[in-house]
């Protein structure tokens, strides 16, 4: 299985102009967020990337891609209804293709030499099915994240093949049903934003986005689906993310790229500098 | 003199961005720099800002303004022709008023109660005159900054007449020319990019725009022809100003405003947190 196709959903009311802001990356160049997610997912082997934005957001980001516009479609999502159906308005560019998707508003540092969306594309090729990047997440994150709990594939390091997916569980829930047996206690497979779907989630989508639910049928009900119907693996990534909505995500993000690439001395000595300064504007009061 | 007015130039190819990038207040709310840069001003008493813009630029601004819409006005600067071009398109604006004039790519911390700013406007309404913002900059930072030569106003702590200004003088010059008496060594007088004008900086900025001269005329090569003609000081402002435009500008202004702002202890939490999993990883290879 080869993933030449990503999409990266950006829609959100509250995320869409995060892909905009300007970052410096691991090299030290001038980069939007949009402009390092886009490269995760080249770096991974994908050729064409479809962008579900929100309207009126194109010109934006046409001119924060930069020398990725070539690379990039635009898909617009009307109305805020979630992931689930951001994906499905990307359903033409992906075909009967597996596609790699990403959030907009997460940006990735791999802790080995092969970037966080490379390893997962690694991963779904072997097994040639959808497989979610996870982290083991504790019980106190539960409510931010959609959980899996899985059957750890034998020899096959961070692999388990999906045996549940729940938005948001409870920590009582998680408890009686989402135990992954080999994860320490009190702690659950969580979603970390990135995903290899199959053409098979569509159909999935489909099925959740008409049933008539009394909340937003999210991308975990469609994935609940899809497990039952195919196969559908979890893979612990060996990385960080970063989520640049929360409050000071992107300077938590920046820290992070920073200290972790070619400009770490700089970064280190600034921090540094500005503790003392302010030290000494403490110790002046 | 009252300044009722502000402009801020935001129209340069590489600055013209920065007023967009979102960043948390000292207070831990959400903003845009521009929103940052305009409150600055209304919070030192001014009520109207002319915004100097790259055409194409206005509704980006119109939206990272929020709710400071209603005090902004946008003129276009058609080609990037340096300061002084930029604070002459807004010529119909100021009239005959002084007015506070801001750069678009930097954020101001005050070390008093008093913002920057502030402190600026009330020199400027006791001086009567047109003064300038200044700190002391070290000889190896020439190259960067307007600088003036001054003579130390009697029992004004930080005030100057300006008796010369000269853009990005060499060291040698600087050493000959714009020593002022009573910085510490190899120090001078170097613009904090933050002026209060009268209105007699229109004929000085149309004097140098109209002389032949081999490069573009400087705001510098304006208020050299502003101070032979009106009286014009200088100020040494409390606080410090982050460019936002060097590497990593937005990264080491938004840990500035963090540690001194009301997230104190959840930035440098966030920070030791970093360099723990940092010191954790190195360990680790």
């Amino acid at each position: 299985m080869q993933v030449r196709k990503a999409v990266i959903t950006a829609a959100g009311p509250r995320q869409n102009r995060l892909p905009l802001q300007q970052l410096v990356s691991r090299h030290g160049d001038d980069k939007t967020a949009l402009q390092l997610i886009v490269e995760e997912t080249l770096a991974a082997g994908v050729e064409e990337i479809c962008v579900v934005i929100k309207p009126g957001d194109q010109a934006a980001y046409e001119l924060a891609s930069g020398e990725h516009l070539g690379s990039l479609h635009f898909v617009q999502q009307p109305k805020s209804l979630g992931y689930a159906d951001a994906i499905y308005r990307a359903k033409d560019f992906t075909g009967n293709d597996a596609f790699l998707h990403l959030v907009g508003d997460h940006l990735y540092l791999s802790q080995t030499d092969v970037a966080c969306a490379k390893q997962l594309i690694d991963v779904a090729g072997d097994c040639e099915c959808s497989v979610s990047a996870v982290q083991a997440t504790r019980e106190n994150k539960l409510p931010y994240f959609g959980i899996v709990s899985g059957t750890h594939v034998a020899q096959r390091k961070g692999l388990y093949t999906v045996d549940r997916v729940v938005e948001k569980p409870t920590p009582t829930f998680a408890e009686q049903e989402l135990v992954t047996a080999g994860l320490r206690s009190g702690h659950y497979l969580g979603f970390f934003g990135m995903h290899v779907l199959t053409a098979d989630i569509m159909p999935a989508i489909e099925q959740v986005l008409h049933t008539d639910l009394a909340i937003l049928p999210t991308l975990s009900d469609a994935l609940e689906v899809l497990r039952t119907k195919h196969q559908y693996c979890a893979f612990e990534v060996q990385g960080t993310r970063h989520n640049l909505g929360i409050r000071y995500g992107l300077l938590i993000a920046q820290l992070a790229i920073g200290l972790s690439g070619r400009d770490r001395d700089l970064i280190l000595t600034e921090m540094v500098d500005l503790l003392a300064k302010d030290i000494g504007a403490g110790a002046g009061q």
